[in-house]
């Protein structure tokens, strides 16, 4: 399935990606920044119900500037001392990876399909850019707060940390696109919780979108013997 | 129509509140967050499709510590110069009601209906104790970075800002219950656009869901010669 997965991430279509048995136990649907459209904005939210995200690489985070979330009010909190104890360890691992939360300037509310979906692909097009070594003035063309949330990926991958965010970029880098990546977790209403693998993989087949899982992207890459950066 | 959403929400139920035409032009499913079930965040986010957020009044807010995010940004600038220009009017006010996203101690991934649902109860007994003079951590209790965003209402209300956040918690003001407001945006899938007004008073009217408008509201306190602080 991985094969099929990162063909469908070279076209800029949907892949499903479930995480680990002993993790968060949760599928997203993720798909490639620069391919968002107002419909794909509407699929996450209607069948994934999550958080619509944007992940991103290290490298191309730290060229644009921007800093984990858990960074900022830390460095607020000598302002507001009210902030000093929030950031705490996650239940599944040591830290989260959100970063700023942003609208791009064009947008008008920052919320409906066709703004979230401008949002996400002008991620991608920051991050296409500064990879490319041109210079690029995030700030500029984003504001924040906003009603897309950056994800950004620990600097070594899925050596380093094994969430959502670091295996959509590294099935990016497995595929050779842009390293920015729109996730949104897929729930379940029957039961309040994170949508059964059983269910996801249903909706996979009938959708005709890959299922990948972490384990089976790790393994992957130890055949390949590929250290993804 | 008024009096039948101060009625509901006396009980606990929802309601739909409609901002202005001339402003966001957005109907959001508001429901009072000491109130808010796993069912009624499946509610909000299949049938709203927005983000879950929860709206606050400005004096718990300043009680439990919680700064507006562009402060938080502003004051980490010192720190990472990148976040200096990030803060720019947004296009229908001069500011977001942004504060912090959080998540409950107590839940696991925090993005579940699970736990938004517990997350979204917390934030309103937090909010009834610091108003009711009792001490309370705030940072003790939830961790941020989190899944529920947290709206800081304007100190003078709609007569600072006439936002779905003020909205929201005026109506709070006037049933009397306590300001903490679970606000969810509903969208259009068909045009990618905020759910147009005729369509969300025909699911109001389906769902027996009182449905109000921004300027009924302030009608309303005129009538009464009241203004809500």
């Amino acid at each position: 399935m991985i094969e099929e997965a990162i063909r469908n991430f070279k076209k800029g279509k949907p892949v499903l990606i479930y995480d680990y048995d002993d993790r968060e136990g949760e599928t997203d649907i993720a798909i490639p920044a620069l391919n968002v459209k107002p419909k794909d904005v509407a699929m996450m939210r209607i069948d994934g119900g999550g958080l619509i995200c944007v992940a991103i690489s290290y490298e191309a985070a730290e060229k644009l500037g921007l800093p984990f979330m858990h960074e900022i009010l830390e460095a607020a909190s000598s302002k507001f001392s009210s902030l000093k104890n929030f950031v705490k360890k996650v239940p599944y691992d040591s830290r989260s990876s959100f970063s700023l939360w942003v609208n791009h300037v064009d947008t008008y509310t920052g919320v409906t399909d066709l703004d979230r979906s401008l949002t996400i692909r002008k991620i991608g097009e920051a991050v296409e850019k500064v990879l490319n070594g041109e210079d690029f003035d995030f700030a500029n063309e984003f504001r924040s707060p906003g009603h897309v949330a950056l994800l950004k990926a620990a600097e070594r991958l899925l050596e380093e940390r094994r969430g959502q965010t670091e295996l959509s970029v590294a099935l990016a880098k497995l595929a050779g696109i842009t390293p920015a990546v729109a996730i949104c977790e897929m729930l379940d209403e029957e039961t309040g919780r994170a949508l059964p693998k059983e269910k996801a993989m249903k909706y996979a087949e009938e959708n005709g979108i890959p299922f990948v899982e972490g384990k089976e992207l790790e393994n992957y890459l130890k055949e390949l013997n590929l250290a993804l950066k």
